[in-house]
């Protein structure tokens, strides 16, 4: 599959890495084509792998990765544009972190909206799909890194890119995904994140997840 | 152990029955002594059961529950008085939740602090550990209710105080108790109630809980 990846740091890296290695084409988006990270990638990635702007890499995607940081999504997502994104799935794994604060983070919206929804109402005829975002760029690709039970979650209003993004999941290698129902869930799934930051400082270890059990 | 609980709703009558239950002696503690929901507690709850204003509970009880609505917990808390607090280690169980646009709920602090701290600031003679909040009342109380591994979480400044808030929980029947830091670790433990009230109406039962693996 033809994927473009919005976002050239250590997540965007991590998951376009990944897909080049399953034989999908990926093209990295960013501010401008010709990005040294993206360049740097691109000689690592070998064949599969592209870079361009993000409206190149909007177009060029039938599935797109939204890898931004947080802060700078929507703008990035601007300049991808509507009408590159219309129609397509766009699996949304950026964060609202605020370290306008310094560490730990904060978080630029929480509980009565989220990320995740302002992306979809930005692009409504886009299809978004918060995923991923629980979880460190390393376990993203590589759920195998913790052991055991552990899970990933999908919140979108379009069943079908849940399932298309769930596809790549289980690619990935996650066994359990979890329907966090419409993208809604992102405020939960975001929020986490506050408890994900003080759980990693604490286990001083980023190899970690977390299993609903019931 | 001789233990005030405050708040007189469905967590500090779950709280409050199954120390009484264990023989611990409880005084509810409520806006005004004698309120119809702690008498009829009280005549449920036996010889081991008693109640009385904020204040009173916070005099009879070595040890403090905070189980009022989050919304009104510094103003009960000051009616209990900081003087009869006083270096007594007062389990914090209440969520900073936020009704005001309706279901489903909005937290009132998120990221930058938490309802945790702000106790623990407005009362710093108090031992303040939160815990319990990452879990249904039921729950609490009989962790078995959910099968298998899963965790409970404490947050305080104090070790001694989280230690003894640890054998109570251990007797509640909790196996797994992380330490989740200093109070600041309210911050990720109060953020989770957001995914806990997406994952509760996903999975449509309160009976569940999360477990760290890693």
């Amino acid at each position: 599959m033809k994927i473009g990846v919005f976002g050239t740091g250590m997540v965007g890296q991590a998951i376009a890495t990944k897909l080049t290695t399953q034989g999908h084409l990926v093209m990295m988006g960013a501010r401008k084509a010709g990005s040294a990270r993206s360049r740097d990638w691109v000689a690592r990635a070998g064949a599969n792998a592209s870079e361009g702007s993000f409206a190149e890499a909007a177009r060029f995607g039938e599935l797109l990765f939204n890898c931004t940081n947080g802060a700078g999504s929507l703008e990035a997502l601007t300049t991808a544009s509507a009408e590159n994104m219309k129609g397509k799935v766009l699996a949304d794994v950026a964060n609202p972190l605020d370290f306008s604060k310094g560490m730990p983070p904060s978080l630029f919206v929480c509980g009565d909206d989220s990320l995740g929804e302002r992306i979809q109402r930005a692009f409504p005829e886009t299809r978004v799909v918060k995923t991923l975002n629980t979880v460190n760029c390393e376990v993203m690709v590589d759920p195998a890194r913790v052991p055991g039970d552990h899970d990933v979650f999908v919140a979108g209003n379009d069943g079908e890119a849940k399932a298309r993004v769930g596809e790549l999941l289980k690619s990935f290698g996650w066994k359990k995904i979890v329907d966090f129902g419409d993208i809604a869930g992102a405020r939960g799934l975001e929020a986490y994140v506050l408890f994900w930051v003080r759980a990693w400082a604490e286990l001083k270890t980023a190899d970690f997840n977390l299993h609903l059990v019931r």
